[in-house]
């Protein structure tokens, strides 16, 4: 069994590397924090007796060896990148529960079968770089390397750069193919309110939602914002208040598992007495059915479209991430529900809102997560907050879960 | 007569300070490169022989004597500092149109009997320290010199210590009680289509219109926008977006007189993936009839309101700059006229769409404008230009003008 306090502890301590005031997290991908946060997780690694690889994307792998050294590795893991003003939970919980795994492990002198190992990977908020999850998605073999290296953040440094300025830059090749797996388990907290409401402490996930992300720019006029008439303007952010009302519209018309978010915003000039003339903008759709979410995409074109020709302004729009919805491995989630069962946690089916690495490595090894509640679903926010029951549970079922399949 | 040659050679060297690859000008106040563009300007006054003054909010008068040293003398000004994408005009044109009457008044070696000065005021555009005409105002006595010095960028960086750091903070009195002027006249571009459409050369500006200036705050939640349900979402930026909309309809229902803009946002944290806790924005309203204005202002207020409760967001709402509409004097109009006339340019009388700091001059000594106009009526833009015989006939109306008071 696991340790939970050990596990809490190491929450705790990982939180303090780029704690915000409001007892939040700020650790962009590849920034000096997030150096910080992979040293220590590396130094406790080897603390245990893991070996440790670092591939060309700056995943991180640490292995400890199991009875047959020819099986491929059972791999826990997650991030520890976090959102600008994320929480304690996101992310390392997976990487932090993977090493709980590895800890107990070591304490029952146990050896399994086949080597486990826990993966950290690079950049899955795909806040300081578009899109998410792009270095296990370069793992999958959905992106290529030089595709993951010259992802760029809005001052223009590239994940390539900064990898080598962290030293995190590894030299193995950042494919599945260097790195086969006997599967894959990525624990998480659920970042949405279905679990709490219910009552429950685990989440069995069976399937992720697809996702669509776009990027659009608008043009106009800039132009003074006195002497200018309102009839002879062609303002860009009136167009893209108008995006804002139809990207809400298109996510509330299509029922209660559609959602659709304008996150972030950059208006030029900015300034008080200026009519802006440029702004770009993100959107961001999800769906559980990809036809629904094709429905999204086209009645978007069809909205910016309109609203671009009813001011005459120009129009940038491009959808740069995709993926469908991703089900995960039958086996892997038959070993997660036994897990809740031995356990004796209450536990559901759900359905993941949220993408993860684990929606990537889907496509390569045989996958599951295991989701735990977060306080009122929420995250993204500082204020993201577990019970550290719920922390146990989760590092228990994970533990099971790993062992079922490093013995199967 | 004055050199028109000279004063579009002035107009172009001076746009060399802070040039963009776009062939505009970013000069925010108070920068290095607002210092570099006052030096340039004083070095040039002292080669006219002028005295110079610098007053504690920075602003510069630059002193030709006249035959009775002690009549107030008749001043000739405007601004230097730009949009962050500003043009080579909006405000250099007054400055050094002022500096040509005086290069012509050496020329002929005319000794007028008022003395005859040119100001240069600090942050007129509003951009880097809200409000606008700030040190104007401070001069007419409508701020006092602490909310002067107090005014912040957005990183905090004060005017005050701003003008210390590039050593433009004087030893005068920032007041009009230290300064007694006799009359002032400021040249500037229009900013606005109108004089261009029509084919005139000159307006003669009667009025400026009223201004109100707002800043918002919107608060919601933020949280993930993969499982966040739209419905249990506190989307700040949807509350924005709304109020954008309003603003445009505010100021489209009341006529073509009416300009309602918002120019200036931003979004907090501003992720792709997150749905946005807070947005700050700000609003311009303006109207030449008081009353309309004020009308606008109940309009924002009670939708305001309703945005904010229909999403459920937390609102702060402050009005930040109000003046009423400006009358200028009739017989420093009149000056204005005569000079159009004795020129034989076609003019016509005008009312000024934006902000100026002879708005705030009118308040404590006998004012008027002249209007040259721009090409398009584009102004806040790096593409802002003027035709040199505007520019020509502009500088000959404000000699005209300077010398009927200056001899009166
Ligand atoms: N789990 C998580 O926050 N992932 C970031 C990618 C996404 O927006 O779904
Ligand atoms: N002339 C000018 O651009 N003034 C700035 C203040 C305003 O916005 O009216």
């Amino acid at each position: 069994t696991i340790n939970g306090d050990r596990l809490w502890d190491s929450l705790m301590e990982m939180a303090k590397i780029g704690k915000t005031p409001k007892d939040g997290v700020c650790r962009l991908a590849l920034t000096d924090l997030d150096r910080e946060s992979r040293d220590l997780f590396i130094k406790w690694c080897k603390d245990e007796g893991c070996s440790i690889r670092i591939d060309k994307m700056g995943n991180i792998f640490a292995r400890r060896e199991g009875k047959n050294p020819d099986l491929p590795p059972i791999v826990a893991g997650s991030h520890l990148d976090s959102q600008p003003t994320g929480g304690k939970y996101d992310g390392v919980y997976g990487v932090l529960s993977g090493l709980e795994v590895i800890r107990a492990l070591n304490d029952a002198k146990y050896e399994t079968e086949a080597p486990v190992e826990i993966a950290c990977w690079t950049n899955e908020e795909g806040s300081r770089f578009a899109p998410a999850m792009v270095a296990s998605g370069v793992f999958a073999k959905v992106f290529d390397l030089d595709y993951g290296h010259s992802r760029a953040d809005v001052d223009g440094k590239t994940m390539g750069e900064e990898l080598k300025r962290i030293g995190y830059m590894g030299e193995d090749d950042a494919t599945i193919d260097a790195h086969p797996m006997g599967a894959y388990f990525e624990a998480h907290i659920e970042q949405g309110p279905i679990l709490e409401d219910e009552g429950m402490d685990i989440g069995i996930v069976t399937d992720a939602q697809g996702q669509r992300w776009y990027e659009i720019t608008l043009t106009g006029v800039e132009a003074h914002a006195g002497p200018t008439p309102m009839t002879s303007r062609k303002d860009a952010l009136l167009g893209a208040a108008r995006i804002i009302e139809l990207v809400n519209k298109i996510g509330l018309d299509r029922g209660p598992l559609a959602c659709a978010t304008v996150g972030m915003m950059q208006i030029h000039p900015n300034s008080r007495n200026v009519i802006p003339g440029r702004v770009f903008l993100t959107v961001d759709f999800r769906h559980p059915d990809d036809a629904v979410l094709a429905d999204m995409d086209a009645a978007l074109r069809k909205g910016v479209e309109d609203i671009k020709s009813g001011i005459g302004l120009d129009c940038a729009f491009e959808q740069i991430f995709y993926y469908a919805p991703v089900p995960f491995d039958t086996s892997c989630v038959d070993a997660v529900r036994k897990g809740a069962e031995r356990g004796g946690y209450k536990a559901r089916e759900i359905v993941s809102g949220a993408g993860h690495d684990a929606c990537y490595l889907a496509h390569v090894t045989p996958t599951a997560m295991i989701f735990i509640p977060c306080v009122d679903g929420i995250s993204h926010n500082e204020i993201e907050e577990v019970h550290k029951h719920w922390s146990d549970a989760g590092g228990q079922v994970l533990l099971d879960a790993v062992l079922a399949k490093a013995d199967e």
